[in-house]
């Protein structure tokens, strides 16, 4: 069986002009619409990084835009069209740019978007030096309102935690287990559309540092021992994870706002353990 | 290889009170947490059902209360104690029960709970009149604040939508997808710890009633002819779809809070279009 | 915006003999397909229990049958209405008769039915005794050709590893995680349709013993330290959960083919470890 | 609180010679295992790219050797090694090394080595001639089996597919709906560790031209209009969809070998409908 693919000349007869732009219809249900956009496309950007300059990686993005109560639908390909007029070279640089047309060109006040992706730093094995690619899932949430910009940076590290209890109440061993700590920072401003620069490696680092160890892609038999034990001697519970976050990111002045979260896959129960806690800079 | 098991009168030596309370301990950091508890734990439980009284399904639960300043940890074993003691009963009318004994044994101001649950009724055929199940995601989620309740549920309904650009610009067929219109209403109370009932039936209704057509399990051609026709004559977009269910919403007094998204997993596209739109009553 | 929906009667028009039946149509392409159904259909069932004769629970179905070269397509209409015959009283024990019945209805030679359903236990805690709700991921899988029918349980157990070689190297702790232990196996036959009965519980506890310590719902601080020193006392790699399960199913006659997983949620990395043997009684 | 690290000179005292080896004991229990290895580890590779001679992307490796029943355990970490060895700069055309490696650093027979990963080519709208990008899922699977070294390329090509009983029965419209071709393939030998080349962007073409019409990430109103015609013109079940790719793939022969998946996410259910077929060229 052939695919059948019309004439293209019989299908470009009907003009453009003469084809309907439903979107642009009035419309009289009197309900505004908060969000509408499109989710879960994939695209390739560039991400700036502290090792190597930049790196390239593949990200999910979500964008939208409000729409007022007069309009029946938003041209939902231009946000599309955005995309492709800024690659191939999207950048976290760009994001700005990128949502200041989203307004433009979908006619709107607000607009959201959300860039989710894997970012890898290369990482020494804490004895042997060995180095490895570490993957965490980043994401930046930026939003326009008029002429405020709002800028978010997500970061989700993945830990060993080792349970304070566990250790204490047992002669011998504690139970421990991967453990993820969601960091979500908004940093200062440092003018109408620029925020002071934070890099994805510092809150790497300080959710690591919050944790009983960091985690590494690949050990050697004396880095395993280290980890061990740096983990035996560092128990935290979930409510720690996110204190000891919190504590280091309350003295970081660069930062206005907070919400840490962090969950355990606890290797004694088949569910998660978790904890969440924000804050606002007054 | 045998797994030891250590003899179980060694094991219990250290008696109860000898066995350190970690979690009793008093925190310095100054950091109060917003929410700690436990998630994606299972439990079969029934829910009232309109045509058969109730059904039985396997819940998801997420289960939290805050954390004062001062405290190192929470006792989490006690979420899973709550629903242990509830078991193997636990229906939707004892959630406000189970959010009190949350607030009572964790001695905590705020508590959570959120209730995630697959939910059947058996759905007739448009035309041929045949029988199935169709399956339904629902969700209630039940906040205390001291004396204060809170109450929301949230259905996940499966809609055809087709689209209305596409129906106009072409001179015949148009594109259309399953697409998901997500409701979450909070109803009016009654009194202090009771809200005027809701069925999720109602709510599944509602929203099919917004899309191009109802989704079934169990369609014969005739249906499938009747159900073809029905979405090329309604055609929506996402935009739609929340603006007709947001109508029908507003006009319901027994609600006083709505948010309504939808979802097409457009057939043209490998992303999603979505809308969201959120309302309070005054 | 009001769904329209047609005038029934004028909908009836087109009398179901005058619709084609466009899946009955010859096919000239000489393509025998192997599989061609449905998938992520949920429906309620009941399980056999050994402790309370049976539970309810919520069940994920694939259904499909192939279909020889000469025809255009399946009627797919037929796997749901198979399911809404046997419904709501689906049992496990109903599944040769429904694979039977896919057979017949579809006329059909190969049929393949999985069906995949969370199952409750109670579990008592090691020490403490206190009870909760365990859940487990199970499945079964049924195939017929012609006369024979084969039958394959499947369970998924969550389990806490231990890892021997950070216990050997590590002058204190030893790094653990949640692991699975995934066991398919394939009973032998009691006669043409029946086969040994083989509890869902029995392959629980075979895998639990053939990990470093099994997992718990509810435990109280000394069930916590019975299990801590429990998982220090036996460590296990990946390798050694699945030949200690292994040698467990060799040693019962009722099993005749067996396939052993075992994955985990390393601690320590971010990546799983993962170990899979299989065998075939002669 | 901060975290201890041990005095670094202190965790060292242990010298690589004293500490133990577990993996390398001899076992006892006469279970060889099939797969032993890591999988869910995220790498960045380098993908030969037909528009651009090469793209940047991100995929998920699972790697495993068999492991003779002699030996207690697998070395692990030598499996990031080699991933470490060959970054930054892992391409298809280094897999067979990757693999060769494998065998030799892990002392094995048998290695696995699978690679899935989004990719991306830049795609015309059909009448507009707009560009966008369009991710496909991919996957590259190669076995090594002592000299002997196999190889499968995967694609998962969304599309749309139209009902051809939903046409056939309506007097006008037909439901349609996101579709998902997956098609793998084994290539003929060159020689021994060669495979003969094999774009994926021609097996994207093959699986669009089986479906009702490829999916475009943008698509003007003139574009949408063709896509709508062109669906409605070519029906297609999932039977045909997997029938008319399996046609073109027999016609060509550089291939040896092929499975062709075919799913529907039905508009109309909320379940998905799907068809399989394999063929090895005798």
């Amino acid at each position: 069986m052939k695919q059948q693919v019309r004439n293209v000349t019989t299908m470009e007869k009907k003009s453009r002009s003469e084809m309907e732009d439903v979107q642009n219809h009035k419309d009289h249900r009197e309900i505004p619409i908060d969000h509408v956009g499109i989710t879960n496309i994939k695209w390739p950007i560039k991400v700036m990084d502290r090792q190597n300059f930049s790196q390239h990686t593949v990200a999910e993005f979500t964008m939208s835009v409000d729409l007022p109560k007069e309009f029946k639908g938003t041209h939902m390909s231009r946000f599309v069209t955005i995309l492709s007029d800024f690659s191939n070279d999207i950048t976290a640089e760009k994001l700005p740019g990128i949502i200041r047309e989203m307004q433009k060109r979908l006619d709107a006040t607000e607009a959201h978007l959300k860039v989710d992706f894997p970012y890898f730093i290369e990482k020494k094995a804490p004895i042997s030096g060995v180095k490895s690619l570490m993957k965490y899932d980043c994401g930046f949430l930026i939003t326009a309102n008029g002429e405020d910009l709002d800028y978010i940076l997500e970061v989700d590290v993945p830990v060993t935690s080792l349970c304070p209890c566990s250790k204490a109440v047992s002669d011998y061993g504690a139970h421990n287990q991967r453990g993820h700590i969601i960091i979500k920072v908004r940093p200062q401003k440092e003018d109408k559309d620029n925020f002071i620069h934070i890099w994805l490696e510092e809150l790497f680092t300080l959710a690591e540092s919050s944790s009983s160890a960091p985690i590494y892609p690949l050990l050697k038999r004396k880095d395993e021992r280290f980890v061990t034990m740096q983990a035996y001697d560092n128990p935290v519970f979930v409510e720690d994870m996110v204190r000891n976050a919190a504590v280091k990111l309350r003295e970081d002045p660069r930062i206005s706002w907070y919400e840490v979260s962090a969950f355990n896959d606890e290797s004694i129960h088949d569910h998660k353990a978790f904890a969440v806690t924000t804050w606002t800079r007054e």
